[in-house]
């Protein structure tokens, strides 16, 4: 399928009129934005601008609030919950990361659940923000069903992920985002949406049979079975339940529409509490630089860090231009000016 | 090989006796013997009694220091480290989660980081005490190198645990135990001392080729490529590197003996400041339930909750005894008779 090459920052202008157009303040369009953008930028396609359709529909049925405003309630001096109400998922985790930036840089540690927010998107944008500000981040996240536990047929459990970002040597942080299937649902949808054939043992159909059509995957497996619905199932455990927004209220009807309601936890850690930051950089960095030195397994012709891949795209995209798929440039653009939106025009 | 069967307690005793026999106060000796049986008793017997003669030689290397008092340095009010100065495992880790659960009554939440440990042990045994008292856990290791990461070919990381715990609707907590390599050291020691073959994929021999002879396995591989080396790595920037502590500075000599230097974090939340802690028990009870109820995938006889397989062995072994092999047992009675301790009495 033939792709348009769009301006990074013309992508993420774009997106953010399409959100003010639906009734975003600015702010919280641009953190939408944001998020999305970074996601394309990085090759994460899947939790990118192809997401925006299934957006708007959630507006428009009145389960995603564009106009929410997302409450810190404390707990303690460094626990807190934010109430997103439904608002948009980057509106109420970015405001999660900042507080907990603030709370840690002034007590050595925050935790923040965020309960009953909208689709977080690509989650690894969360910690890395926070790493950019000298912290420590672990975050989960918990969402809807997709995943089947280990042993069952049907897709009763979020393929809830983890992502890890600490501060390293370079500017860029280090950092992990990982879905605790074997793949993520946006990496299985933009296989569906491409037409592709995927690897046995990534999916099941709606037989709860294994499937490699892309289009019939339904049920998505956890990674290394027990351990990664395992993780899925305590990550539901320590946001949906601990936010007494659980996950099981979404079973009542598993053929029908899956609300974009989720919830997480953020971890952050001032380094500079622990140690001095820069020692902290640099010993980081002199394990990375010894991994990468040592003798490589037959087939590999380097060893990457966690985050490498996609920092070295994102450097590609930001130079390049983006490559949007043809018939999502063109279903974007159509609701786009339906929306008295003007798409940028494709790079030549 | 032949076992023979121990009472639980009477085994529990004797591991205390032997440490009381080389040094350890009588507290500390039980919390080292609490650690060690619970994981016999369990069936992860590679973390149980066989890990004593290695813990005696540490000892007497100067590398374990039975006497070693752990110390808390608060850093916020609710962040801590606890140097433990070579102080064994259990002994440091408990006393890191007492005080985080104490904390965490306190002001909702805790982070614990656990420096400069010896062996811990098997982890599960923290997060599910601190669970039995109504908070959630998250534990995160780091220790010697046994596992390669995503690509390379020699020992160079951690099979870095992660274990999580959260109260259950019943008295046991779900607890979620695991290693992000596909195997951990201690299940593939076990299987070295058995004489076991190991499925392909679990380990490289000294070559860096893939072994199937767990006696010729020395390093592992990460679960699911670069996710699981990639915890790994994030693990010790969380705990090793955290704490001014580093795993790197443990490959000077990587053929040499690897000692039983770890760091740990523990991350406690206090259930009840988030919601009643009835209310989450019922939520955590009614998912499992309901996930129990699933259809399942061909082949499944039924759906195990995190940590059921190790509560119904306990139920069996409380009941039963505990299966040593012969072996080992003449082993440790050998080293307890040096001492001046002596073996408790099989079961007929």
């Amino acid at each position: 399928m033939a792709n348009v090459r769009i301006r990074y920052k013309d992508l993420e202008r774009f997106y953010a009129d399409i959100f003010v157009a639906k009734g975003m303040s600015a702010a919280e369009a641009a953190a939408v934005a944001d998020v999305l953008a970074w996601a394309n930028v990085r090759g994460v396609d899947g939790h990118g601008g192809m997401r925006i359709p299934n957006y708007l529909e959630y507006i428009d049925r009145g389960e995603y609030d564009p106009r929410a405003q997302p409450q810190i309630r404390m707990l303690g001096p460094t626990a807190f919950i934010v109430e997103a109400a439904r608002a948009a998922g980057p509106v109420a985790t970015m405001h999660a990361a900042k507080h907990a930036v603030a709370t840690a840089r002034q007590y050595g540690v925050a935790i923040a659940l965020v309960r009953d927010t909208t689709h977080t998107g690509a989650i690894g944008r969360y910690p890395q923000w926070v790493a950019e500000q000298g912290c420590a981040c672990v975050m989960m996240n918990g969402g809807p069903p997709f995943m089947a536990y280990y042993g069952t047929r049907t897709a009763n459990l979020g393929t809830s992920p983890i992502s890890i970002a600490v501060p390293g040597p370079a500017e860029q942080p280090l950092l992990l985002d990982m879905a605790t299937s074997v793949v993520s649902n946006g990496r299985l949808r933009q296989a569906a949406v491409a037409g592709e054939t995927v690897p046995e043992g990534w999916a099941l159909d709606a037989e709860g049979k294994i499937t490699t059509d892309a289009k019939k995957a339904v049920v998505i497996l956890p990674l290394g079975g027990p351990k990664g619905s395992g993780l899925s199932l305590m990550f539901e455990c320590l946001t949906g339940i601990l936010a007494a927004s659980p996950l099981l209220a979404l079973w009542a009807d598993p053929a029908g529409p899956k609300p974009p309601k989720q919830s997480a936890m953020l971890i952050v850690l001032n380094v500079e509490m622990f140690r001095p930051l820069a020692d902290f950089r640099r010993d980081v960095g002199e394990l990375a630089a010894a991994i990468r030195k040592l003798p490589r397994q037959e087939g590999f012709d380097e060893v990457l860090m966690p985050g490498e891949r996609g920092d070295r795209r994102a450097a590609i995209r930001r130079a390049e231009g983006i490559p949007i798929p043809a018939a999502l440039w063109k279903e974007l653009g159509d609701i786009a000016r339906g929306l008295g939106v003007v798409p940028p025009s494709p790079l030549a």
